[in-house]
């Protein structure tokens, strides 16, 4: 077994041991699960000589210094907290990724062409702070000020409480301060475990993501027609929430299929049925039904099809079953385009190492989007993992961690030049 | 306005006062607000010479002697119980028409040729003690001894606390005293407002009722599928439990509008629809949602063919969507078909008097369907009234109940001699 293998299964076992929490583990952000798994790395970085540096907003960087410390650094890693009782490769594989992919190249007596930086960043997991990434948007300057008084859901204490309290320094985030340059940053490769079923399915242990989805969800959506007795409303005298939702649950599906059938990629949820447990009786016939619906796709043109067909089919679903449709308010967040210079140089790597891997769009969201958008060349390497994500049966077989690693560590050794979009409006370089 | 006209509109004001609790009326059955209502029964039946008696389990009798009291009576009534905050018309309307038709073979000086009894029934609805009909079933002697242990919602008192707190027998009730012998009663006639929206969207003011619907209801059915991630599972790699419910739904509605298209009258309602909150996240795909399911009609054969249709959709849509349905434990109850000679004894008293009406079943059951189960030819007369049942916004208009009275009245006033089942298995002549 390399270097680079046992750190990998060194580490995972160390993470698993620090944060169990039956069923899975839990490293709450900025809480004692994620200060011990941040302890983990900073010890496997400085036990392999790397420069180990924290900011502002508690962010780890863990570098090992290039042939040409002028250059942009090659930077890669996720975070390392988890959900509640999670699994132990979301987010953390990635952390671990990038340190193996260092231990590879010192054992090799590679010295790469420019620094190599293994980030963990904070707080990625939305079920602490209702937030979107706010520990690469801090590193990046970028988080706004308010983001600061968000709540853990647990413990009721703001963003800036938990900062503080775990010894860092949330004035210099509300001030700003950045620690990462987008200009100084030569690309961004986070590896990360699917979260979905398509590598699994497909057979195959690498993914490169072309695009993180955007979307938009309706998360208090709600269908209004009449409560009414269950036996004594005939046929043609109900109007029936329960039916209207399913109805168009049925409709939008459709629309769905057809759009795969042609090529297009998005996905359409619909959750958090609800009848009032109140008013629902036995079984009324339902005067009102509440519900979620969330749909992700690549590109902005998709998404604003599904909204005008998502209009559409509510308006027929309303005369054909004699309710009204209230979708609520809508809350949109924006598709990632990864760099598609990055991207082609990740599936020639690959390609040369006869690494197995297909491409796919992430559905979900990941730090890499907030780097993408400060104008950092980024693009993510997926692990095939069974069982989806947030849940204690995470199923990644470190094998596949190993080629995601030997992948990472080709990439680091190659001089990476990209171009580079840090002038983009919200970056650090405007 | 005559005196008939004159005791509707007292009777229901004092009934609203007594039992008014914001928004509408209580009438808790063997509590103070059905108590309030059998006192004002009781008033008006004295006052005008009728004849008043309890029996063991509180049940109501007020009866005008007939000209040859040899005779079986003619009986009507209903129940004077409400739901908690419910309308003031549900149950109490057949009590006061009974009355009311009472009071005008008296202001016309008519003596029936048959005693005229006006029974107010105990303990109908279902939101206090859970049990169906212990009313009208301990009145025939029926009512299982397990049932006087069934315990009040609110209270959790006993039945039988309950009637011995009231002054009542429970023990009397336990070993099957009967004060209504089937053989006795010539013919059963329940006035009752349509607790649906046939009579109103026909503009019709009464329903003469051909059947009360049986049914059979599932109420802790279950789709399963599995929990995934809204954005990383794409189309085709689902097991989506909530589009399982809904597909399952909208295949029964086709199903029904079918039967419905070829003449078969049933309901079919989905209710009580869940997803589990502690699981379902933000927009997970929803891997177990809860619903119940009941469906009615007039007919063993509809009720078997929907059972069926039921069975082999089921199996369609865990096939179409990849989910399981488990539909849980089933339970039935019987379709009661009324008495045909007296449904149509009443549909002739009704043409003779020009009164506008229709046929149509109850998908609600009534205490008639225990005196129907027990022999006594019976049947019902609905009212139209508008916003359903159980509710404060029940809105019968009391000269439709004026109608119902004079066609009660006519009835009571014509010998009644219909062949009589009183030796079916369960009555009291076995």
């Amino acid at each position: 077994m390399t270097q680079a293998e046992r750190l990998v299964r060194r580490m995972l076992a160390a993470l698993l041991q620090a944060s169990a929490d039956a069923p899975g583990v839990t490293r709450d952000a900025y809480g004692a699960g994620e200060a011990a798994a941040h302890a983990i790395a900073a010890a496997e970085a400085r036990a392999m000589g790397a420069e180990v540096a924290t900011d502002a907003a508690g962010n780890l960087y863990m570098t090992l210094a290039g042939a040409d410390r002028t250059r942009p650094a090659f930077l890669t890693g996720s975070h390392l907290d988890s959900v509640p009782h999670g699994g132990n490769f979301d987010g953390a594989a990635g952390v671990v990724a990038g340190l193996a992919a260092m231990a590879d190249l010192r054992a090799r007596g590679v010295t790469p062409p420019q620094d190599l930086t293994v980030v963990a960043f904070r707080a990625e997991e939305a079920a602490w702070f209702p937030l979107s990434y706010p520990g690469s948007l801090a590193a990046l300057g970028d988080l706004p000020p308010a983001a600061l008084d968000a709540r853990r859901a647990d413990t009721g204490r703001t963003l800036a409480d938990h900062m503080a309290a775990a010894g860092f320094d949330p004035d210099a985030v509300r001030r700003g301060a950045a620690h990462l340059v987008p200009k100084r940053v030569a690309a961004f490769v986070e590896v990360h475990i699917e979260q979905g079923p398509v590598l699994i399915g497909r057979g195959v242990p690498l993914g490169i993501v072309t695009a993180i989805n955007g979307g938009f969800r309706h998360i208090a959506a709600r269908v209004r027609g009449e409560w009414a007795h269950s036996g004594a409303t005939p046929f043609g005298f109900r109007h029936d929430a329960a039916l209207g939702v399913a109805d168009l649950m049925l409709r939008l599906q459709g629309w769905w299929a057809e759009r795969e059938a042609a090529g297009e990629a998005l996905t359409v949820t619909f959750g958090c049925l609800a009848t009032d447990p109140a008013l629902h009786g036995g079984s009324r016939v339902a005067g009102d039904v509440t519900f979620a619906l969330d749909i992700r796709a690549g590109t902005q043109g998709t998404l604003s099809r599904a909204a005008q067909a998502l209009a559409a089919l509510a308006a027929e679903v309303a005369a054909a079953q004699g309710v009204s449709i209230d979708l609520g308010p809508r809350f949109d967040w924006d598709a990632v385009v990864c760099d598609p210079a990055l991207v082609r140089r990740i599936a020639g790597a690959a390609t040369a190492l006869h690494l197995p891997h297909i491409s796919l769009p992430s559905g979900a969201g990941h730090d890499a989007a907030a780097l993408a958008a400060a104008g950092i060349p980024s693009a993510m390497i997926f692990v095939r993992n069974a069982n989806g994500s947030h849940n204690p049966d995470e199923a990644m077989d470190a094998a596949d961690l190993d080629l995601a690693v030997r992948l990472l560590a080709r990439l680091a050794e190659t001089p990476c030049n990209l171009p580079n979009n840090a002038a983009r409006p919200g970056s650090d370089a405007v």
